[in-house]
Formats: structure tokens, sequence, C-alpha cells
């Protein structure tokens, strides 16, 4: 069999498979390395992990010994369906299964001098790579889009004491995953790392000769020796899309619950799809979107080698929990944000609550931001802040969410104390009390 | 109205009811000291914060400017549920409404020598200041009862460098909150710290002339400048029993859902009881139990706050969520243990996993070890044990099972991930994976 894309999706796969099973398994990939994690590239350019080559958790020989033929640095040029091959550098591989895993790319936002040296995108550890070398001459760097790696990457850089411009075009930062009273907290906290944060403006133009040296914002000229380009990435669909396979609105893969993509409406029996380039749907709306966390993309290798293994499993809606490290902020999202809802006629009712991890009288304890969201009595989002804890609690709501829990239930939820670790009734309780306070004075 | 008890229950209702309701508040304790955290002694103990002043978390003054009656040391000697009237001290208060918290008292031993002096127990924040005053000239102590507090206190006294000796009488210890492997955990942690664990014995007698010098344990003499009785608690139902009230066969005073008792039955419509004192029914047998946490008896303050507030709100079966500090290690369970199961016929399967708190290349993670109990598909018991995040993943597991979660939705539970706070995948899905991976070998 072949599976395209030798990312988290794709190793995954792979690896569980020479487990299970006697395919023989070839597997390309575009990117030079294999088997490293993303997730963890801004915090070794910030310095909590030694060095970027300790995010390599196997070398390529380990998946050769395995049996895996393993090509890295090759691109797969086209499928055909029909004959079942895939062709790479003029040649023609036969495969009985294929996986598409071929995740996502950076996009380019179109503004003038994105081509300039030394204004880079951060997805692969290449570029993680080109990014530290530039940074050893940075006094300046410009980091456009205050997303998850927007905003990752700005503590990162700034705790590199590198002069840190974060901007980004919504009048809030983390504007996907916060409603903007929670994303001020974010804000707020890189404000006091020394990050500039501007939103609500787009950058003009990326100046320069050859290399960058500033960055142009409402008129403004900022100096920039790198700029890292974090708007956003779009599923690698090319392949597929060429093939013949429908591509969703999203610009991801349209796929059943086995995922399994279709031609013309009609599944195409031998192929599966999983990753970042596949289209998912939202719990909550039922709307197609698009799931870009290691975390999901993990979860569907563990659908697609137990379909591959004729465990046949399906893959269900999702509220694709998310979790990210600002400095020293834990920041979670799960379900629907207050845009989401708005943007879908979805009435809402939120409950905030501000408490602590630990008993007041207990050093160390961390402030925890908790933001409820509740729609006909049922919880269907929420957000977490904090110095700890954030994780967990992100992982307890998602259950909720999927498990129809009522803004009582959450009210009145059974948790356990312990002043090290713990107040005596968790935020999330109090969050839940705010909400219903306000639905009871609604009704009167 | 008068409350008997100034414990965590009495207080948290009689200030909650100062914000509400024009009820003259008059508060019995026979207790010198109020509003303290007795879950922190422990840890004042042990060092971890300044001084066991710093539990106390209001003065009493607050409260009498607050417009409350509070008596300190002031005994409740009878309740005349006819006539509405309580005696203290030979004087009659009469009550509208009445509230009894009188929490528990710790058990004595039946063995020779308790009476000795520097045999102490833990209960108020003056035997704290005991036992912190006898610790001056310590060097051995042996503390009897691997409970909850047993076990936080001997990891208490070893960091003062104390000789410390834990003895118990059952196999393992917790045995009332953990599975032996579990506790394994523990006890080894425990060692590690310097604490002699001895299980499987009950002492034969401790031994002195005024003051305590040894306990005989198996034969053996083991020295001892103190010794700390932690072998459990019983609820204080004295008063309420000579006042004609049922109590259960768990010695807690029986109550309905709206936390009222009975008398032959027949319910007293002016009486609220909560906290340690009251019995309480377990969500999965259906069997009365008692619950000794502070969470329970906060939880049982709001309800009986409500019902005297107008707002009827009714207080259902726990699964009484625990977590307790010991040394470095969380430990947390929640729902029934295999224990339980077996003393109820209920037939489980068990999923065991361990785990780590960060990605395995990111500095500072904590190991964790999940245990879940599963009958019939759903979970109905988790233990967790770690370096951090479990107070979190057992609030959780405890929704979890309310909201009755299968096996297969724990093994594919959403979660999120970043590299700093989690795993890839949460541990507690690898441990329903394994039961669920048993489950399918006993079919077929
Ligand atoms: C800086 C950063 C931080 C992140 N932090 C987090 C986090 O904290 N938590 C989280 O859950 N997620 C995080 N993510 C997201 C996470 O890394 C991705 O969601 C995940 O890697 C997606 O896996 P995938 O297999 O779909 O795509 P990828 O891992 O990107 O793999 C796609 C593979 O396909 C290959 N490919 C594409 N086209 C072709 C072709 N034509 N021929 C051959 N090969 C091809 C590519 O070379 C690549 O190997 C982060 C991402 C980044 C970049
Ligand atoms: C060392 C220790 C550590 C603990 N750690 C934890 C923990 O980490 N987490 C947790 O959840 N729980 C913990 N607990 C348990 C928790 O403290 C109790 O569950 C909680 O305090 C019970 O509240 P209560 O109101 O029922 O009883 P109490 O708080 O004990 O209050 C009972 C009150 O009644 C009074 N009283 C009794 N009889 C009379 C009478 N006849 N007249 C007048 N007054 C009377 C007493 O003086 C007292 O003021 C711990 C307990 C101890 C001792």
């Amino acid at each position: 069999m072949i599976i395209i894309g030798a990312g988290a999706t794709g190793m995954a796969i792979a690896t569980s498979l020479t487990r299970h099973s006697h395919h023989s398994i070839t597997i390309f990939s575009t990117d030079r390395h294999t088997a490293y994690s993303q997730c963890g590239m801004p915090f070794a350019i910030g310095g909590q992990i030694d060095s970027l080559d300790s995010l390599v958790l196997r070398e390529p020989k380990t998946f050769r010994d395995m049996g895996i033929d393993l090509r890295l640095e090759t691109r797969v040029d086209s499928i055909d369906i029909e004959q079942k091959t895939v062709t790479s550098a003029g040649e023609k591989y036969p495969y009985d299964k294929l996986v598409i895993a071929t995740g996502s790319s950076p996009i380019i936002p179109p503004i003038p001098g994105t081509s300039l040296e030394n204004v880079l995108t951060l997805r692969t550890l290449s570029d993680a790579k080109r990014i530290e070398k530039a940074l050893e001459n940075t006094s300046n760097v410009v980091i456009i889009g205050g997303g998850s790696i927007g905003a990752e990457m700005a503590a990162a850089t700034s705790q590199r004491n590198v002069d840190t411009t974060l901007i980004n075009r919504s009048t809030s930062i983390l504007s996907h995953n916060l409603d903007p009273d929670m994303a001020d907290i974010v804000h707020e906290h890189l404000s006091s790392l020394g990050v500039k944060v501007i939103t609500g403006y787009a950058p003009g133009s990326i100046n320069g000769e050859k290399e960058v040296n500033s960055v142009t914002i409402a008129s403004s000229e900022f100096p920039a020796d790198l700029v890292i380009l974090s708007t956003g990435v779009s599923p690698e669909n090319k392949l597929a899309s060429d093939a013949g396979i429908d591509i969703g609105e999203t610009g991801g893969i349209i796929v059943d619950n086995y995922l399994q993509p279709s031609v013309n409406g009609m599944i195409c029996k031998d192929i599966y799809c999983g990753g970042e380039c596949v289209e998912v749907h939202d719990t909550i709306t039922g709307k197609a979107m698009l799931s870009q966390v290691a975390s999901t993309a993990r979860r569907m290798a563990g659908i697609i080698t137990n379909n591959l293994t004729s465990v046949s499993t399906e893959f269900g809606p999702i509220l694709n929990p998310w979790v990210a490290v600002i400095g020293e902020l834990q920041v979670g999202t799960t379900g629907i944000t207050s845009k989401k809802a708005m943007e879908n006629d979805i009435k809402i009712v939120t409950g905030l609550a501000t408490g602590s991890t630990r008993a007041d009288y207990y050093p160390g304890g961390k402030q925890l931001f908790i933001k409820l969201i509740f729609s006909e009595q049922y919880l269907v989002g929420a957000q977490v802040v904090g110095g700890e804890g954030v994780k967990e609690r992100i992982d307890a709501l998602t259950l909720a969410i999927n498990k129809k829990t009522t803004v009582e239930e959450l009210a009145n939820i059974e948790t356990c104390y312990a002043p090290p670790v713990s107040m005596l009734i968790d935020p999330v309780s109090f969050a839940a009390k705010g909400a219903l306070k306000k639905m009871s004075k609604r009704r009167s």
C-alpha cells in the first residue's frame, strides 16, 4: 500500500500497520524530515526545549528497519484512481490501498514583499531551522497573523529578547478560538512579555531590497530583519483534486464516516484520507469545517488503521478541542465561540468565572479564567485561560458537550478538592452558576 | 434560626444566608476556632504553608460584624423538636429553622495506651496546634491508620525530617479509595520519602508512663514520642439521635432529598442536616454511605441554603470524588473501587495506563497512572495517581460516570494537545482502550 504524506497522520498509520499486517508500505513525503513534532517547534525556538533536533522522535532508519519504504523529499505528482497507481518523478507505483495524508500548507497573504529573504513561514522542521538561523541576526521580528502559531511564536521570540511585533487583522487575537474578552487576557500577557500587539490592521507591504528590512502597517514603518507569516494554512488538496476526488467548500477533501473520499459522489473504496487535508464536521453546527490540530489528525490515523485492518470504525463530527501555550499562559477552547454561534444564528447564554488552581492560602496557585457558552440549557462551547489545569478542563468540557450536559448539571457538578490542587468549588461550577442566573432572570 | 456546628457546612450556610435574608442566625460550635481550612492542616505541618494560623480564612469578628451570633466553645446539649428549642449550658434557645452540621469525630481504636500524653488525633485547628507543638520535641512519630489523613500526615512529618512510621491494618494503604495496585505507587512514594510503611498489622499497644514512648506492632517495639491516631472518623450523631432523629446503619443522620431529617420516618420540616454527620447514597451501588470530604459538605451547604431561601433544590446520590496530595504525588478516586464492586457483586473490567503530563521531549513532565473500572460497558470508577493533572482528570471522569459514558466513548475521546501540557493522546484514552481489548477478548 501507499501513503502520501509522512506527517502526523501518515506516520501514525504506517507504524501502527507494521504491528498489524503483512502490508508492504511505501510512504512518500515532500518533507526532508519525518517523525518530528511540529507542535514542539515554537518551544524549541523559545528555548524551553534544548534544540530543534530533540523534536525528532525517531530517525528514518528506524522506520526502514521496520520494513517501511520511506521516501523523503519525494513528491507524488499524480494519482490515477482507475489504474490504482501514483506517479512520482515520472515513475508509476501501483497500490492496493492508498492513504492521502498531505496536510496543509501555509497561506501566503496577498501583500507586496512576501518573497523577500527572511520572510518565512513555519510548517516543517526545515522552516523552523531557517527561522532559528535568521534569529541569530535578528533585532526586530514582525509576526503577521495572531492565530495559534503566531501567538506561540511571538512569545517564543520575545523570550529570546528579540524585539517582537505581532500584527493581527481582526480586532482581537486568536479570533478563531477565543471570544474577545478571553483573547484580551492573552493579549495583555503577550504585552507583559514585551510583545507589541497590533490588532485591527493588516500590513500594507513588506519592504526591502533583497532581504526584508521593514513592514508597513497603517502607514507606519516597523523595522524587521525577520518576518514570520502565520496567516493560516489551507488543505493540500491539489493531488486529490487533480485525480477527480471531490473537494468541499472548505478546501478539504470530502470523506464519508470511514474517511473514504469520493469521485463525483462515488466512494473510492481503496482510498482513505486523514489529517488536515480532510473536511470534517462541526458537532454543534453540523457544518463542514477544517480541523488543524494534531490531536484530530492522530484520531483519524487510528480510524484509518482500524479500517485498513478490517476493524470497521467511524469518525464522527468534532468539537475540535484546542490548547496552546503562550508564554506562561495556557489557552484552550472547545465547541463553538460566541462569534460562531452568531454566524450560525444560535442563541446563547454565557457564564464567566475567575478562580485559582489552589486554595487561596496555598502558595503557587495560578489564576484561571473560565467562559462557558450554553444554548437551550446545554453546553455548546467553553474557553479556559490560565496558568495550569487548562488542557484537562478543556477535555472535561469537551466530554460535557458531547454528553449533552446542562447548565444545572455543571452548576452542581461533583468535583474533588485538596488545597494544593484546587479551590473548594471548581470555577467551572461558578461559571455555570453565572449563566444559570442570567437564564432565570430572562425567564422571570 | 440556629445552626449547630461552625465547620465547613455550618459556616458556608451562615455566610450565604446573610446575603439572602433577614434571618437572625445563631451558630454554636464546640470548636475554639472557626472558618479555618481543616484540609490545609497537613500542609502547614509539612511546611508547604507558612503556619497553621494562615489557615484561618476569617476572624470571628468578621462574622459578628455580618450580624451572625457566633458562639464558639459552646456545646449544644440537646434539641427539643416539639418545642423547637436547643439547650446549651442550661439555657434554652428557640429556633424557627434549625441546621445540624455537627461533622464527625475521630475514632479512637480499642487498644491500650490511647490516653497517654502525645497520643493525638487531627480534626480541629487545636488538634493541629498540639501536634505542631509535640513535633518540636519529637524524633519518632508513629501514625496509626493509612487512610487519607494518615498518608498526608506521614508525608508531612517525614518532610520535617522526623523519623516516621505509618502502620495500616489492611494490606494496602488508602484501601477505601484505591485498589492495591494503585495504592502500591503511593506506598513506594512514601517509602522514598523515608516513611516506614507497615501494612497488614494493627498495633498491639501504645506504651509509656505518662507520655508515650513506644508502640508495639507485631511484638516489635517501635520508639515513639508522638502517636497520631488516624483510624477514621464517625458521624457526630448523638445530639440528633437523643432528639429522636432517625440514624442510619452507617451512623449518619438519615435525610431526604432536601436534606431534611425525620423522626420515626416523619420529616422534621424545620430542620436541615448537612456535612459529614449525614448519610448519603452511592450513585453506583445505591447503598447508604458516608462522605467525608469538604467538597460534599460544601455542596450540601449550597442545597440547604437554597432550601432555606425557598429555592427548592435536591441533593442526589454521589460518586464522592476524592483527591489527596501525598508528598509529590496527587492521588484521586471517583466512583467505586474494585473492592467495592466485589462487595456489591458488580462484575467489572478494568483498564490501566501510564503516561506523562507532557510530550516526551518536553522537560518537566510528570508520570500519570490511570485505572478505569467499567461495568457493562459503562465507566463506574476511576483512580488516578500522578505528579500533576490528577484532580482535573478525576473531575472529568466523575462527569463521565454521571453522564453514563461507555468504554468506546472514552477510548475515542476527543482531547486537546500541546507539548508543554499533554501527550498527543490522553492516557485516559489508553486505559479505556486496554479495557476494551479485554472485553472483546472475553466476547470472542
Ligand atoms: C508551529 C506549529 C505548532 C503546532 N502546534 C500544535 C499543537 O500544539 N497542538 C496540536 O494539536 N496541533 C498543533 N499543530 C498542528 C499539527 O502539527 C498538525 O495539525 C498536524 O501535523 C497535521 O498532520 P497531517 O498529517 O495532516 O499533516 P502534516 O503533519 O503536515 O503532514 C503532511 C505531509 O504530507 C506531505 N505531502 C504533502 N503533499 C505531498 C505530495 N504531493 N507528495 C508527497 N508528500 C506530500 C508533507 O511533506 C508532509 O509530510 C501545530 C502546527 C505547527 C506548524
Ligand atoms: C486533616 C484533614 C484533612 C482533610 N483534607 C481534606 C481534603 O483535602 N479534601 C476534602 O474534601 N476534605 C478534607 N478533609 C475533610 C473535611 O475537612 C471535612 O469533610 C469537612 O470539614 C466536613 O465539614 P462538616 O461541616 O461536616 O464538619 P466540621 O467541619 O468538622 O464541622 C463540625 C462542627 O460541628 C461542631 N459540633 C459538633 N458537635 C457539636 C455540638 N454538640 N454543639 C456545638 N457544636 C458542635 C464542631 O465543633 C465543628 O465546628 C480533611 C479533614 C481533615 C481533618
